[in-house]
């Protein structure tokens, strides 16, 4: 757990795909934080101080510094802890390794869950289908990553690294997503490889730890899929 | 200059900015490389089978191992040549300085060159116009963060760094679209620090030595926005 030396603070929003990155990191690296749960129609003071470019959560606050952005906040936490108890690195030390880790890590940001975001924001069935058809073609180089890697391993390796917490952010919303529609982003006859991926890494302690109720997730989902279905919420 | 211990490969085409940043961090850091140019109609073997997801350009291909992706390219070459002769580290190496780096480089990409690579694209003057005025709106941030460091200096501070290299393959473009048009992305009135940032680093031996010919760019960049114009090329 983290010493007195530092005080981390998350400002995130429970349903969040993006925040649930950074509380799987700094659970796996073994620190303790305060939480700040935001209200985005209502954004705080906090949020609109600490990240005035984007005005969106997760922000991480370091003693009294803020780092925005899941994807940078989770190398950060990595840089910044990098012998913190019992964890390992999420990104490997070789140039060339990490280049790779970097390479998907921006695939899936750019590639899968861009459209994927979509699906929950579509006015349309048609134009749904479309967005999720995009994120399933998309998904096909990550299944080939995981066959040119160790059986029953990760991303990583071994053990879990910084892609795997990256899409692992997003594994409670596919698991709503398919609730609700039947629509399997990781499926196990198309995509076995990342279906199982998905069960092992919901089995993680950490996993365990962070994870949103999938039940509160396919609400929430369902609530903001009729909204935007309804032309009221904004894109 | 590079040793004979590794072979680096460089798969550009000359006008890509993209491109230009991989050749000024290359430069910067001191290493040779061979070039190949690529026909970005009728692209190589080499180019499809060393970057299969997005098949474009740039590729840097290390020992026979290819980094994709122009942000990624010019960390991996920090990373790997850490001690290249005569050369300093592009990203500090200072966790907090690192993210803060890595935070602006994520916003050139996301909110600078995404609508202003449509001013290009676009099909009518009207959607220029609107495209441009997003750019132009985005980079005010980026002087905010000029105005908060050393006066004379660079993103990277008293050298050139990580951000300066990623902003500086779009100088000639700046350049170009000014002749074209009149539209200034950074403006000596609206930007006064960006506008002094850019004849500062264009006074650079690295710039000076990648940079390509901005009549070159200026016919090419005609022909691009004519061919969007008339619906004749794809998106």
């Amino acid at each position: 757990m983290a010493g007195a030396w530092h005080e981390l603070k998350l400002v995130g929003m429970w349903a969040s795909p993006f925040v649930t990155r950074v509380k799987l990191a700094l659970h796996l690296k073994g620190l303790s934080y305060d939480y700040v749960e935001e209200d985005l129609s209502s954004k705080s003071e906090l949020l609109l101080s600490s990240n005035p470019v984007h005005k969106t959560v997760p922000v991480l606050i370091h003693d009294g510094r803020p780092v925005c952005e899941s994807h940078i906040i989770v190398q950060y936490i990595d840089e910044a802890f990098p012998a913190a108890a019992g964890s390992t690195s999420l990104l490997p030390a070789d140039p060339y390794e990490r280049a790779t880790a970097l390479f998907w890590a921006a695939y899936i940001d750019d590639k899968v869950l861009k459209p994927w975001r979509r699906v929950f924001s579509a006015r349309t069935g048609e134009e749904r289908a479309e967005w999720m058809e995009q994120a399933v073609a998309a998904v096909d180089a990550l299944e080939g990553v995981l066959a040119g890697s160790k059986e029953g391993g990760f991303f990583g390796g071994d053990s879990v690294g910084y892609v795997d917490v990256l899409l692992g952010g997003i594994v409670r919303w596919v698991h709503a997503t398919a609730a609700i529609s039947g629509d399997e982003l990781f499926d196990a006859a198309r995509t076995p490889l990342l279906a199982a991926w998905m069960e092992r890494f919901g089995e993680l302690d950490a996993a365990k730890a962070v994870f949103q109720d999938v039940d509160k997730v396919v609400d929430y989902a369902k609530m903001i899929m009729a909204l935007f279905a309804a032309g009221s919420a904004a894109t």
